[in-house]
């Protein structure tokens, strides 16, 4: 399974801390950049300061800077001189570049991008105009675009000539408006007789994206269609740039992190390696949180003290009703919420997932309704105890089955996240209903249980 | 974002459920495999037959059940005469095929195996030896392997007369013992000049993956290193196969689904649209392990039922300390489980995290346990039982942070996954706790508090 770090990264870790520069140095100039950007966040802060150095003369700057995470590359820059930036810049690809820019004080950004040569200027500033979980603040505007009529030889000249950032994955085709009409992978165009126009080469209707559109949506595409890029089209469907499957990958990443952090009640800022007092103030609003909406499960206990006054044993079984409802509400959520980000459901089929979550909701609330009043009944010998807690079994987990499908569809239905906050509201709707439906039925029976 | 299906997938159904045929047939023969792959979930038992006889028909058969999820397989081939699988297979790539003979019974693999021409089974039979979890379980053995001392126009010219089922991404570069030694983009050997060798092209020592490894290990290094594909060498360092990023793709999207229902107690079997009886199958045990839990919980409240006999109040925050230590303890629970799924943690900085999640959890337990002081001095105007309801709520966040850290860092040591069956346990540990805790000071100050 992973490990945090390979062995060329433990290598450099090593000789930085015996203070072999020189050859730490060597492997700064030589090693792939993905690990350099991974190692910023192992060092001290002295060591620090060596490393954006180091990186800065090894002209390795812009490849670090585009691999690098987002809280590093703000450590990293505030390390350097900004003017240095420029020629890195310059040479990275645009969506990263963009990116970059993100992570600079509005001031900063200003003064650097004055920096820039007008093109290089436009294209980021247009970048950065698009939202960031956009299909266009994903995209990169570094593609290749020939008219049909080019013959597939010339294409390969003009492939030639140029000098790309990037590797080229596919070549787009436009018409006259620079509405996109096909594309062709570069193997094909390769393989490809000479004389041929691109016309006659290319897969017509290729699969696109709308420029606003959702990241999550574009890679979902690029999964399914097994793409190496999906271009991305304007209002009027002319080509404006291209999303490639690498950054589909760290989208995908980005989003499993989202879901799972929201169901668990956690902002997707906080990192394994975020410092004890920055989690503990992003954690706190949503313990808060779910410390009102316990106190509302313990004012719907409060209803009942008479009740238990009397039996105090019926305290005994409340963690039974509130873990039984958490546990099964939780289950249903997470399928729901997993088939609504696999899109797999949509509004129409929701409704038919409902009712199937309530009625496995029922059917396990039934058997384990039995095995608790069987259990309740050989610890206390008491038959209508044992049917209060069989009926608040069941009742409670159709309860989890409905809100466990209920909630996240409706936070869809309402352009929401369907993860975030809901698992807070599904177990407060178990707890309520569970204590509820429990000392209800035992405040009714009470004559008979006693 | 996501809707179940696009618009050629609807108009499909559209077409079907008005009886026409013939432009249903059009559209599959004509179709994305992927989208035809899909449909086959939303059709009536007697449209299935009909569309499992279409795709035959149409020359499809091999894309579509390429794309086809393993549950649906299972369906589609039941439909249809075994032998007419064996043009299809011979189509597939290595890998689509052996995925295809895993969802067949025994009987059938062995039977259908031996139609098979003899260099096609036995590359089949070689895939289906690797476990389906592992590098080579997910990996192609269609890739092109070249010698060190062939000129980049020698390599065009091989590679233009062969018929390949997938897209050329890498040229994988090997010496005379078959040994890996180097990778060539696609793109680089038709830039390169025409009578260079692949020895001065290639770039040497290429990140490779062993067959045995985990397949999550392989796609987080596609993603990190931004690879279209990955080498997959055995254990003298022979190129065996690749693992293509789609399949990456699918690697990441199954490992997210699989954290996110673990850590819910879910069985990765279950889907959205799993039958409800079979659904409830899949929950069950896992319910019946937490009814076990949630007993012990209230065994240990149980304990305690003299000191709830006397003050009945003990009663209604039972619910307060149960839900704040369980939400805390999920919360330091998904961030070291997901820490550990990235890479971000191994079992040495291990420690620093425990340490880090009990100091979260102490913090936010004072915080809110000084909130929940106060709210219980205002509700019963007790300052005996603010103190109690203070000092469990710091004791079970702290309880929260340490198991909710130590749990999935202790599974991941015994080679376990870190997100399953442990929310169980660490909600388990906090109920306990936290009842025990809060009960036993309410036991020890009840003079005070009455």
């Amino acid at each position: 399974m992973n490990e945090a770090l390979n062995k060329t990264q433990k290598f450099f870790l090593r000789l930085i801390r015996h203070k072999a520069y020189g050859l730490a140095f060597n492997i700064i100039r030589k090693g792939r950049a993905s690990d350099l950007a991974d190692l910023f966040r192992y060092l001290t802060p002295k060591q620090k300061q060596w490393f954006a150095d180091s990186v800065l003369k090894s002209h390795q700057l812009a490849a670090v800077l585009s691999e690098m995470e987002d809280d590093l590359v703000v450590q990293f820059i505030s390390l350097i001189n900004k003017k240095d930036l420029i020629p890195a810049i310059e040479k990275m690809n645009p969506d990263d570049a963009a990116d970059l820019f993100l992570t600079l004080k509005e001031e900063e950004r200003q003064t650097l991008l004055r920096k820039l040569n007008k093109e290089q200027r436009l294209t980021i500033s247009r970048l950065l105009g698009f939202g960031p979980h956009t299909a266009g603040g994903i995209m990169t505007t570094d593609f290749l675009a020939l008219s049909e009529d080019v013959t597939s030889a010339k294409a390969i000249s003009l492939i030639k000539k140029q000098e790309r950032r990037s590797e080229i994955l596919y070549i787009y085709v436009i018409d006259h408006h620079q509405q996109l009409v096909g594309v062709i992978s570069f193997r094909q165009l390769v393989l490809a007789q000479r004389n041929q126009r691109l016309s006659n080469l290319m897969e017509k209707d290729p699969i696109s994206i709308s420029v606003d559109e959702d990241q999550e949506e574009a890679s979902s595409k690029i999964a399914k269609y097994n793409l190496l890029a999906l271009p991305v089209v304007d209002d009027h469907h002319c080509l404006v740039g291209q999303i490639t499957v690498d950054d589909a990958m760290d989208v995908l990443y980005e989003e499993a992190t989202e879901d799972i952090y929201h169901l668990a009640s956690l902002d997707t800022e906080e990192h394994v390696s975020t410092p004890a007092l920055h989690s503990t103030r992003l954690r706190f609003p949503w313990l808060v949180l779910n410390l009102l909406t316990c106190i509302l499960a313990a004012l719907s206990v409060s209803f009942f003290e008479e009740t238990i006054e009397k039996y105090v044993v019926l305290a005994v079984l409340l963690p039974v009703v509130a873990g039984m409802g958490g546990n099964a509400g939780t289950q249903s959520l997470v399928v729901v919420t997993r088939g609504l980000a696999l899109g797999e459901i949509d509004w129409r089929s929701g409704i038919k997932t409902i009712f199937k979550e309530i009625k496995v909701g029922s059917l396990n609330g039934f058997l384990l309704g039995v095995m608790m009043a069987v259990i309740t009944f050989l610890w206390y010998h008491n038959l209508a105890l044992s049917l209060v807690i069989f009926l608040a079994m069941l009742g409670n987990l159709f309860i989890a089955g409905l809100f466990g499908s209920l909630v996240p569809l409706f936070l869809r239905k309402l352009k929401l996240d369907p993860a975030l906050g809901s698992s807070i509201f599904v177990t407060t709707a178990t707890d309520v209903f569970g204590f509820v439906f429990y000392l209800g039925l035992a405040t009714l029976l009470i004559n008979f249980i006693i």
